[in-house]
């Protein structure tokens, strides 16, 4: 799992249009990233990793994770995977900040889980954990903070709506102002992915779309990505459809580029 | 819509490997074709069509109907598409016969219908219609079948189980015995397909598998391909993957080659 991967150059070139260009705005460049099957499932059932693409798409994954600043998961997702959430590119020059949105602070992360270890090792960064405001002195969250302050990561509270969910524009602004993060790679879990496509205004945030897909069919009861059906402004409801669409074969796999941002 | 379409050389030499063989088996050759979203959806709801994919993937479909003996598909798509189901490119040498999956003889298959008017122009076949046995003696069953029998179509009549189903053996042999079909493409429904790839037996009949997948989610609620988990002789479930596997990007869709035959 802690291998050193290589991309090859004649790939990595053709992610150039796809990638965060400098930013000086006032949010960060958004590239939206995963992994799915046919019937567009992540995994077989939540709680679980399942393994869909190759090893030449996983050296992709790591390589493009340099380019950001910082990638950005659930807590489900830090729950069930327990991942590094750094890249392991043979040279990787940068390693992105780790962020889970964790609104109910259900991640118990610890001094052992993968993440704070990859920061210990200084292999990559601590990561902070974007909670919600009301959670900000539980206990837990308390003895977690004292925890990741050790290694330079933290927590950030963030007001949450009646559904219980974080505003997009909240969760990006913060990270620019609080981080400075320039960059943001968004790669899951299922909720995460279908909250920044569901409507036009979320998609707005999303500058590059950059997606695995593996040639097997997970079957009915996946976790999949499909967005929930949001009208627009006039009451219509428009599928989203990606631009300057690219698409590139990888072993057995093929990757999809291509742009959300109107 | 009845216009003719051309598909460049360049494009068509990749499919060989992905087109039936001559068959001198018991049951056709089986290619299973459609196009969906990037979430697996075939159209945004039932009874209703959607322009998915683009004009060389449409030209794409009419070039490999022109190797197929046999077009299948179910009642709903019937019903919903009013398909002409033959093939409309240039200088098409063949037509396959089209076939209608319809236990309970939903489909109200007129003079008018599209596919009765492409055969009455010599622009395609008459279709056979599957039906339940115990419909044979159905008073609109009789007088659809005298329509089609002018024209050299008919019906089929075939037991079905206690849910209401054929048995894809059935259905193949009957083909082959009766219209010597060599080999059959499966274009949709999501019923159809589903069903094809929901157990071991079921996908063993398939040869070649020709997806187009297009870059857009149509969202919850759609009409998707992701078949029943069905476990295998050992009870246990093994997500149905292609092998072979060819991508070709086409326009800003993906044309996926694969086989599913072990």
């Amino acid at each position: 799992m802690s291998s050193i991967l290589a991309f090859p150059d004649d790939l990595a070139t053709q992610f150039g249009p796809y990638l965060p260009p400098a930013n000086t705005d006032d949010l960060p460049s958004v590239t939206l990233t995963f992994a799915s099957s046919l019937d567009s499932a992540l995994s077989l059932a939540p709680g679980t990793q399942t393994l869909l693409s190759g090893p030449l798409t996983k050296a992709m994954t790591h390589y493009i994770r340099t380019f950001h600043s910082a990638i950005l998961v659930g807590a489900s997702t830090a729950i069930s995977d327990d991942p590094g959430l750094n890249s392991r590119l043979e040279g990787a020059k940068r390693q992105p900040i780790p962020i889970v949105l964790d609104p109910n602070a259900r991640w118990g992360i610890t001094e052992s889980s993968r993440v704070v270890q990859t920061a210990k090792q200084g292999k990559g960064h601590a990561p902070f954990i974007i909670i919600s405001s009301n959670r900000w002195d539980d206990e837990v969250v308390v003895e977690r903070r004292n925890m990741l302050q050790k290694y330079g990561g933290g927590y950030i509270g963030i007001d949450v709506d009646n559904l219980g969910r974080f505003k997009w524009e909240d969760i990006l602004s913060r990270l620019r102002q609080e981080l400075r993060i320039e960059s943001l790679m968004v790669e899951g879990g299922a909720n995460v992915i279908n909250s920044l496509l569901e409507d036009e205004k979320s998609r707005g945030f999303v500058d590059n779309v950059i997606i695995t897909i593996a040639p097997t069919w997970l079957g009915k009861g996946g976790v999949v990505v499909s967005p929930e059906r949001r009208p627009n402004g006039e009451g219509q409801y428009t599928p989203p459809r990606l631009k300057e669409v690219k698409w590139i074969p990888m072993g057995d796999d093929v990757v999809l580029c291509g742009k959300l941002h109107p």
